[in-house]
């Protein structure tokens, strides 16, 4: 899995050669391989610069093509992205990872296990399937978030915390980030088709073109979640307006119904000498009935307005 | 309405062969079916893929389109999305459906009576029958959402309560689904309309002319409900507000009457020996008097802002 | 003004007919003229189905034109909308109305009193007439929802209601409506303009360019309209916060004032053996000289924060 | 400057007339001034009507172009916008203003003074020189708003008022109309380049291709503004939740300090037999203690909360 | 650094002369550099005109392109922005920057130390080095927005202040300004790779696609965290009322509590001469109980609803 200089041999006619690079940090290496296969300077930055955009380019020898390996590490909510780069030549493929990893064990094992189509197309076949095990990590990747983003609704439409705004900020981040990686990949994947490369095959095309449809379901899916991930924060916003009405509803009824309680036994808490309602027998009692017709009055007035 | 392997024999000259398989599940005879049409082996998987976008494709000996039957179950305001696909061959057409039902039956009907030009037409008509039944939904569809809509819409405006707000984030998310499965729907059916396709004859063309221009009615009135719902919450929100508003007055009149009132009473209730209001004959009477015109003043005070 | 059936008569070759078809409903009738002209059973079928899209349509022998004609009612404050085709042949003009009415009625004037274009023209310039006519309402139905809208301003910058959410949540929906009645016009009108379509005379494309000037002016107009709207929600937001905002300030001060002055009465008012200050000659005084000091410290307090 | 009919002089060959039509609803003069051109009826009607989209058509002696002069009235924060239009024949200009005025007073200067390229160039730099007056000016009243902007930024991050609130939506409409008048122009100078006219010389084409950047940057500034607008209103909802936020701070502090207090106190004004408390030399101090007490505790607590 | 007019001397055959003019506001010498080298009087106009916005123009005889060099000063968080204008000729370069500055030392230093592409190859590949230059710098200016953006972010979802208001919408204004700034770079880079200008060689080109993959790269960035910061607006809001609902709790619960048991207190500080529980021996100790029971009921009511 981690060849990196003594593989360089020059291209065979009759057979198919995959050389991966993994890590693509080491510049002396790179600058080797570069002189190996006539890589254009430009090519050479391209594949080391980590934040490249996904991109297709046509040079006279070999395609570059360069994307996003995207994973959702659901522990700390982030995507985990990862540069990887492709150059299809004329009987080869190179690869290069930004880490040493197994993204590109299944089409490994599907080589060796001398199953499916890898083996019997060329080159340009054995790129498609690389592309295509990123691409379906994709859908992967999706289905990790919208899991997430379903979870966040109910607690958003339920009982939102404080916890819940900071989550819904993440995720919208996250489908920000994972827009801007997918998008590109789009229009690469469309130059592939669309562009008559000399070194794509007709029938390796049908398989380009049902990979571009894949890259547009995705942004389909992105563009869906994100319009959801964008409502939650106005459903967000309701939902705390919601709760500070009953919390003021509650304040509201307390204090409208004790207030002027306390105010009347206030009054017979004055001091004149010459309050008659002091004297009179059933004085207090009164008061109370006076005092219980008041809050049973306000209650219903709550009660009718729906307050209660 | 069941048949799924034994009425596979060759496509005859004369007449239009109809096959519907119910239930795509099935891989072994998929793949039976696939091998017997000559089907590429994406289309196979385009099919079988419940989760694929609407597409029209064309192949050399047929058409593969593949589109989505939609209701809405109104019992639990969630739309049903079913995964049909077609091949339009020379004289044949295969439909696919993901659950055994009966979304084909009016069409079917019409073939029996012998009624309508299914019969007279070839079997791109009949395709054209066969999503235009697909598409002819939506409109229910639309419809059963619309009604759902406009109560919410009164319930917003009037009384909303935390259900509105769980109800209206629900049909927006159904918005958000529908208009995903039936944007590339319209493409699909402009491809149909525009590309010289040899397998659909002029006249049906005219048919499939009318079959987009109800595709982009459709995603009309699905953006105009967006529309009418993304306005909605907005409306929620200031419903809302305006509300507190409400509480909140009834909480500042009550306190800012009662609680000057409390304060006075309070003064007479103090024990100081030296207070010579307290020995007045018509002191209470006073400060009952005083009391009333501090209430009637902040009354006026209220009104006058209009809050009463 | 009604006639149906009698007046269907073979197009004549020095002379243009214009027949005018009240009320659409009547499906043998409709069934009859589609039979007379050889109208397609799609084009029968779009002038029956009044929730029809306006489009354009060009067939061998006619151009078929449908458009929306929409009156602001402004005693319920909702459009009006009546479905409206034409059928231009050579020679002849058929216009199908959803209601009787006089729609028409300033056209007809026209050509009653010889005045204008329309009789020295071919039957391209009664159709352009005609339209030219439901364009021209447009301007109207602006104008009045215009008027309607900035009285809902000068309300919402205001004093804001509850009715006035109700109002600027109805007026947008107006908008959403107009526009989707009013966008697919101009399509139709371009259409008209670019398609070198045999009916048209060169002349008469000069008005239809000028038309379809119109057209976009109108979106023009609805798009601001609805930007105006669309401020205005989250201008009401606003405006009703302040008044929160205001609400709360005299809750505040009321009981920020009070409630101290209620404590200081309070102590006083407890009935301890040994309270020397209750002794005091000048306690019941400096009481109120305190509290006074207190309350005025208070308002200055709130002043100097801009409250008052 | 307010020459009528009387100049209505058959345009010269070696020279380049110019005539300045004011005040344009005068419709006799108009139907004579039509005549002696040859304009077309619709161009007149054009000119007559005031709201007018600025648009640019060819005729086949001569173009037409209509733009709108836009002043920033700073008093009363309005935009006064002028109907402006211009007819380019073949040696000679017609421009109609709607109102007597002094817009074009610039260029009468250079042409007086013979400075400049107008006298050189013919009557096609004279109709860019014209329009470019009125586009320098678009730069003018831009300046104008962006002063407004700045200051009402600063007001609504500080202390808005709610004259703010009726500010920001003035600013915004005038924005919404302002671009309006000016989107169209972009589109209309750039048929000027495109369009191979005859009647313009490929040396004032360069020129026009200038002007074209100017209403770009005229556009994106309009655009800018509007963003910046669209934002404002956004801060000013936070402002005004960020004191309603301070002013219930204040009533929630003073409440739960005092409101426990004034129980305390309470308990201790109660007049039952038995309550030993009230018998003993140190209670209405040790009260006093009690309550300072608790007055410090709260105050702590609400700052380590970060309220005060 | 500052040669300024002495430098004029005729283009060379075999080297490749350029000319760097800092402080383009001395009028004279740049009309005196515009005679020397034929520039059009619309291409000097352009490079004094500091507001420019970035464009390229082809002319016969060079090529104009003007950018602006983009700085972003974190002291007082605003961005430092400088025009800066290049003009390519068979031969030679020209550059004008607004200020005297050290922005193009890089590229100095490269020519000096005689690495580098520069020597070998000619002026196109010097223009294109200066304007990578500058667009490599926007990388830099970008990296410092983030930063503070990534700050703003902690504050806006954990403690937000009436400062973060303040600051939000600043960083805002500046991404909305550098974006202005930026697009059209995107369309001049595109307009040198795409045109097929003869004084740009093939080698060059396909720099010029890398540059323009970068601009790319930088809109995408720009646009990215425009949507953050648009985010942070409304998490800056739903922050607030959170802490609004905090603080109301709080008022609430003191209240609720506090209010009623005042009004008990009240009660037995009232002065009827007939209240039986004043007489009571447990009278007084029973209130209490009491008082505690409804204390700790109304706690225990307010835990369940989550409010503690």
């Amino acid at each position: 899995v981690i060849p990196v200089s003594e593989c360089k041999r020059e291209p065979g006619a009759d057979h198919i050669d995959w050389f991966t690079i993994d890590g693509v940090h080491d510049l002396e290496v790179m600058q080797a391989i570069g002189n190996q296969f006539g890589l254009h300077p430009l090519v050479l930055e391209d594949i080391l610069n980590t934040s490249q955009r996904p991109k297709v380019e046509e040079f006279d020898d070999y395609i570059f093509i360069t994307i996003k390996m995207i994973t959702f590490d659901s522990t700390d909510g982030e995507l985990w992205i990862e540069h990887v780069s492709l150059i299809l030549g004329d009987g080869y493929v190179l690869s290069f990872l930004e880490n040493a990893g197994d993204v590109f064990e299944p089409v490994r094992q599907r080589i060796k296990t001398g199953k499916g189509r890898i083996r019997r197309l060329g080159a340009d076949y054995l790129a498609y399937a690389l592309i295509d095990t990123v691409v379906d990590n994709y859908f992967k990747t999706l289905e990790d978030l919208s899991e997430v983003i379903e979870e966040l609704e109910e607690e958003v439409v339920g009982t939102p915390t404080k916890d819940t705004l900071r989550d819904v900020h993440n995720i919208k981040r996250q489908l920000i980030s994972l827009r801007r990686s997918v998008w590109p990949v789009r229009e690469a994947t469309n130059a592939l088709v669309r562009d008559e490369l000399e070194l794509i095959k007709p029938e390796t095309r049908l398989f380009l073109r049902d990979l571009y449809d894949h890259t547009i379901h995705i942004i389909d899916t992105v563009e869906t979640l994100r319009e959801i991930v964008s409502g939650m924060l106005e459903v967000y916003l309701s939902s705390i307006s919601n709760r500070l009405n009953e919390v003021m509803k509650v304040l509201t009824i307390m204090s409208s119904i004790f207030i002027p309680l306390t105010f009347i036994v206030g009054v017979y808490g004055m001091n004149f000498e010459h309050m008659p309602e002091l004297k009179l027998e059933w004085g207090y009692p009164a008061v109370w009935v006076i005092m219980l017709a008041i809050a049973v009055g306000l209650l219903a007035a709550f009660r009718r307005r729906g307050w209660i």
